[in-house]
């Protein structure tokens, strides 16, 4: 490989916008040439307009690029959009249809039976919906869409059990990190001291999109997963990482023990093609009985594993467990990088 | 009612003692007049051996008296006890035996065939088991104890949902507040943008301790309810306040809109006995979307109530919804002192 | 007096507009009659319109209000105005015209040299700017100001030692408080686990304002008092509660004991005239030597007192100790509300 | 060099040895052959005896070590101590008579007249006391002290200023970090939400450390630094990172802007020696308004530097600035870590 691969970043000065630059630089194999954003801040250079809240600086490379408008004149055939739900919706479908290849995290086209909803370790397959995706909307270029921050932890997770014991019954709740509402987001007079028992939409994408992720390609379209998902969904005052409390019934006798080994040694093909952002160990089990924690352990395997935890029976359905996972890497921006990667490796980006 | 009756607490200088002598201030039956704990602490004035942590003063009653220890000399009938498990099991035992009448918020007698574990709403009659403890164990006095804070919000939340429509299954994941573990308790390091996904022996105590309090007494002791729980305790950043995620299975068909009537105009012996601690409606049902929040509604009738919202139909067992509690009152001192106010009115004080 | 004076609330969905409610729920003297917000609130419900955040439900007497335009139709003579000071300025001076009078919370009008900026207890006498405001006015209402929040505190410590000892120079660093931002405020990933060493403005009204406060008034304006004021003021993650370290160096030789007494025995014009929202001790002297602490203490005398603690030597200066005060009652809303029952009581509203 | 240098860590369970051996792990010169704690944990292997609190899992090349206790057995010459104060100051004595070269970060010795208390930055030629203090104690080992973590950020602003300016007096408020106090430390239920204005000890040591740092080497002991430092400590919900707010008088005109580049480019020995762990810039100076903040600029520089914002005059001295840096890597750990490089650098290990 000679040269990087030009990407862009639409939505560049918003949250998960700032996350894909942060992660971006130094990538090996993609380089950001243009960040884009809505017309007010069109025109700017990125430094001047951007709200920079990563702990590190904002990268020399894009630090004085000049923001452009979401329009198909961007001069890279990638874009990462973190745009917000409200604009990504036509902006994406814009762009894929002049040709653009769309890395989406945002959740306007998850849904759509021709968009494939992507994990790369459990459910690549899927890559098989561009062709129909193309063809159904005569355009060259395509989108590409990963989960919800909190489904991604959940779904990996359960996506070797389901392959290996058939999961039946799903119940997570969640709490999860302020970081996952963007910014300026949570009000701290709102979560200081406090629990929000109550994220708008979070619940019915938990249980819906775990569906499709790990539902069967048919050559056609998904079908969905044949099992319930019940989600219950709580903000908490954490900086970031999302913790889950689930509980499973599966389809065959099994043991905790079982479950924590084949947890552990669950790998797929970002491992198996070294992807650049592919964590060794995409499940790390925990031993020690109150881990997962998101304070000390968000950022192992550079937060791109879900960490899973407690693994136990359950009194009600068959076992329980914990699995955190670092909502703005893995959950987001880091996944839309993971999914490009396997696109390159796997020629979809030729 | 003339006079008050004197009482005494136990672990007077702890996190439960302290909230039980704030509670106390004022009762109009009942008057501190001994302090007890450990023989570090014996023959110090009060305000000299605690670390009082409560935001309003140490009440002047209280202040100079003499600590003693947690011995049979102690002048008066009744005492609160919030002693450590650690010594809690024989020093309750031994001032049973010695005649005292002991409200115990400790865990070390709450599954004694013969120890009647109350929540005055839902199993009054539960106290016949005193007459046979007093005979068991050949004791003037005898034991009552209340359950554990999380145990409390989701069996007052049970309550009235069992005795209509039968619970099958219940999952709960808890999100519980600093204060329940007591001072020094959690350190700052370990909750800070944290959540610890693991309280000791707190799920266990759920999974049974529900199942004891919405329990049947046969006349001789207490048949279990016939429905399985299921527990995730976690620890977050938050004072005061439990919060509880619920999904449960019922054994009759109804609705969300049923059950919030049901739960909203529940009412039982304290109510109807007007107990001074009494809350008016011992469940609250919240109807915005985002509530009930610790914040927000912890202290909401005096911290004696369960705060109930978001019930909806859950895609896996039938219904869903959160329940919030203050764990240091209607959890923890209050629930005792609620138990001695409905021993009071039924005569059991005489 | 045979019925209460009916008060309008201006900015009456804001953060300090529902503080202003909440404290003037069941007052003796006023009755909130009319609540007043930006065009786009107007005709609707207070209910419907307010993002309720106070731990108390919304009264019932304001709670189907319907919100009017800050214009001056309002149906009372007295207007109580939390507004943004984006556009106080203007609305105050059209009311305070048109004959109202108007106690303001906003900075707009604290410095015009005929508007009385007052803590009842240092500088009554500087109501005497009213006539002249008046005059120079030509209008029939008029508009007194109470301190930015961290001031407040800080003044009300200086008062009596100014008066006694002369202060010369006083340097203040801040811990403020997120409610003191309003609502949304402060993003919580901006404040979780960190310190922001930077509050617009803030600094250069503690400085000034101070001076204005403490200054005399000549019989035609205040001459500021001649002293010299640095701060430095932090936003930390604390819900309720300005904390403040303060350095002075005094005119006169004096000890911290002194100062100790001269502090917790002083009183005012509110306390002799006992007005409703008076505290019975506007300086609550703490001798523990980790305390005042906002969690703890900030509620103290309603949250209407400023508390004083760790009175010592200053090597550098003179003295230095710590102040700490409710950001949003006597840092707010309590404190316009009490300059409102100081001009009841002395015959401004008549 | 061709090979490390072995080195042990006194207290090596508790929260600064835990960061030594993190420190220590892969570092260029020295090697952890041996760890060091109380009778307690002798014998134990170090992985069982300890509770881990960082984010990176416990250096192999420790994990296994068996516990030693503090006793002159220990093979390795060099011993950084992290022990608690209430016995490092035995240990570290007969350690140091016994041949061993204490890096100590304990209060215990700071003081003595014949120990550095060195910021290798700042006053390199105090290590001229090594050998008064040899000859005096008659040993061959010695101790080298760095300063407490307050303390620490203070003097090294203040270092270049008083090299230029001649720093005249020094008013500090500090907002610490619940880490500053060690394992478990501050119980959540004191600082959630809460400000504690008390830190024992801690403004008696700012007061005097910076005046031995800053003070002169006249060949025999340290002349204290002329000037009065004022400083009072609070502890803030914060992880890590101490924050402080500076006021100084100089005695000399200078411009803040002076002060900033002065600061900017300073650098000493350990930049000039590139020691391994020291920071390209001692000082970093931010020129946004509001950093530097601890949550998003603790981290910068390894944690090695000293982050300085808000330079500007102030009113009652002559300039104001904020400054922050790590409390358990600059202030603490990593501190003794360059002094021990320093050591090495020029000679005083051979």
């Amino acid at each position: 490989m000679s040269a990087k691969t030009p990407v862009g970043v639409l939505g560049a000065t918003g949250a998960v916008g700032q996350k894909f630059i942060k992660l971006l630089e130094n990538h090996p194999w993609f380089e950001v040439t243009e960040v884009a954003a809505s017309e007010r801040s069109a025109g700017r250079r990125y430094e001047d307009a951007v709200a920079w809240k990563q702990v590190t600086p904002i990268p020399d490379a894009v630090r004085s690029l000049e923001i452009r408008p979401c329009t198909p004149d961007l001069k890279c055939r990638v874009v990462f959009s973190g745009l917000d739900a409200s604009v990504a919706g036509q902006i994406e479908e814009d762009l894929a249809r002049a040709g653009y290849i769309v890395l989406s995290n945002s959740k306007n086209h998850r849904l759509d039976a021709d968009v494939p909803l992507v994990i790369p370790e459990l459910n690549s397959d899927h890559l098989g919906l561009i062709p129909i995706q193309r063809r159904n909307r005569a355009s060259n270029g395509y989108i590409v869409t990963n989960s919800n921050c909190s489904t991604m932890f959940l779904a990996m997770a359960l996506g070797p059990l389901h392959k290996e014991f058939i999961v039946e019954k799903v119940l997570v709740t969640t709490m999860q990190a302020v970081s996952g509402a963007g910014y300026p987001g949570v009000p701290s007079l709102d979560i200081l001291g406090n629990v929000i028992p109550y994220i708008g939409g979070e619940e019915e994408k938990m249980e819906i999109e775990t569906r499709k992720i790990l539902g069967r390609f048919n050559g056609h379209s998904i079908d969905l997963a044949d099992f319930a998902v019940s989600a219950q969904c709580n903000r908490v005052a954490v900086e970031d990482g999302h913790t889950e409390s689930v509980s499973i019934k599966l389809g065959r006798k099994t043991t905790a023990q079982e479950i924590a080994e084949l947890l552990a040694v669950f790998s797929g093909p970002p491992q198996q093609l070294q992807l650049p952002s592919a964590p060794g160990r995409p499940l790390l089990v925990m031993t020690a009985q109150d881990r997962p924690q998101p304070r000390f352990d968000v950022n192992l395997q550079h937060g791109m594993a879900a960490l899973v935890g407690r693994i136990r029976s359950c009194p009600v359905l068959d076992f329980k467990f914990t699995v955190l996972g670092h909502n703005t890497i893995r959950g987001a921006a880091g996944a839309s990088i993971l999914n490009a990667e396997l696109l390159k490796a796997q020629g979809f980006l030729d």
